[in-house]
C-alpha cells in the first residue's frame, strides 16, 4: 500500500526535477530575473497537487559574460513548492549546499482533522 | 519525521521528472531511437539512490515529418526505474495513460530483514 | 571569406535553434502564455547581436489536459527576430507550416549608407 | 534575395543552438561520455541539409559531484558539422574560448563545379 504521504513526496520530487532540467540553460542576468521568476511559478504552479511555489533566484551567481548575460544554473535556484494529496502535505525545496544543488524534503504534515469535523 | 518509504518515493518523482523534462525534443526516428534509449539509460543510472533503470521509446509514435524524423514526446517514454534509500525500495514509471504520460508508484518495499541478520 | 550578411543569418539560426529547444515543455496554459512571451523576450533579447524579438504562443494549440493545462510544443511559437552584424541585418522566424515549426529567414538588408558617410 | 551560402549559414546555427539548448544538463561521468556523444551525433544527423557532425565532450571538464557524475554543459561541447543547401557548405562548430562555448562558422565553399559537369 502507498500512502498519501508517500504520493506527496512523489509528487513534490517530480516537480522539482522538471522544473530543474526545464530551465536550465535560459540566458538571464539581474535585469530579467524577476521576469523568469515570476514565469517559472506561474508555468508550474498549474501542475496536479501544487498549492504553493516560491523562486526565487540568486543574483550573485549570475555573472555576466562577454556579452553581457549568464545562463540559468541549477545552483541558482532556491525554489520552495507545497504539494497536496487528500489530507497529505509536503513541502520541499532546492537550495544549494556547497556546490551542488539539493533537492529535499523540509517537512511533511498530515491534516487529520480537516476530515473529522 | 520523514520515512525512507517517503525519502525513496522523493527521489524516484525526481528522477522522472528531470528525465521528461532533459530528453523531450530530442531528434529521434526509429533508426536512431535504440541509441537514444541507452544514451538515456546511461545518464540517468549515475544518479543518488538509482538502482536500476530501463527506458524503451514507443516507435509506433515516432511518426517522420517531412524531413524524416520526429522529436521524442512524453508519450514515447516508458520507464521504469528503482531507488533504495536505506531498507526502502521504491519502482516508478512513467507509461502513457490514454493521452498523459503518467508518472507513478508501482509498488514500495522495505526490506526489514536485512537490517536484523 | 564570410560576409557579414553571412554572420548575421548563422546568428539567426542560433537564436532561433536555442529558443525552440530550451522552452519546448513549459507546462502553459491560456492563463500563463502572456507571462511566458515576456519571459522568452526578455531571456533572448539579451543575446549577442539581437536587436528586436516578439513572441506570440498560439492558444489555439493549448487544449488543457486532464489536468487543466498544457506544455509549449513547437507549433505553438510564432517567433520574429532581427539580428544585425555590422551593417548587415536579418530577420528571421519560427512560423507554424502544416504540422512542422518551420524557421526561416524572411528578409536580409545591408545598410550600404551607414559605412559610406 | 537570400543566397544559398546564406541559407546554409542559417541551418548551421540553427543546429549548433538546438544541440546546446537540448543537451545541457544531462548527467554525464568519463564512463557515460561516450554513449552520450554517439546519442547527440545520432540525433542531430538526421535534421534537415545536416551532412556530418561530430560531438566530443571534454571529459577533463567532468568534475564528479559528491554523487560522482557531473552535468553537461555547454564548455564540455567541442561540436563540428558541416550544411549543404544546393551547391552551397557551411562547416560551423561550437569550440571553448575562454569561459565561452563559442559558436562560429569554420568555413563556407560554394562547389560551382558540381552543376557543371
Amino acid at each position: 500500500m502507498i500512502t498519501d504521504r508517500e504520493r506527496a513526496a512523489f509528487e513534490a520530487g517530480i516537480k522539482l526535477g522538471a522544473l530543474y532540467h526545464q530551465w536550465v540553460g535560459v540566458p538571464v542576468s539581474r535585469e530579467s530575473a524577476s521576469s523568469l521568476e515570476k514565469a517559472i511559478e506561474n508555468a508550474h504552479i498549474q501542475q496536479p497537487y501544487m498549492t504553493d511555489i516560491t523562486v526565487s533566484l540568486d543574483r550573485e551567481l549570475m555573472i555576466p559574460n562577454s556579452f553581457g548575460y549568464s545562463e540559468l544554473t541549477g545552483l541558482m535556484l532556491d525554489v520552495e513548492l507545497t504539494i497536496r494529496v487528500n489530507e497529505a502535505s509536503c513541502h520541499a525545496c532546492i537550495a544549494r549546499e556547497g556546490d551542488y544543488p539539493m533537492m529535499r524534503i523540509e517537512w511533511m504534515d498530515e491534516d487529520t482533522e480537516v476530515s473529522n469535523p
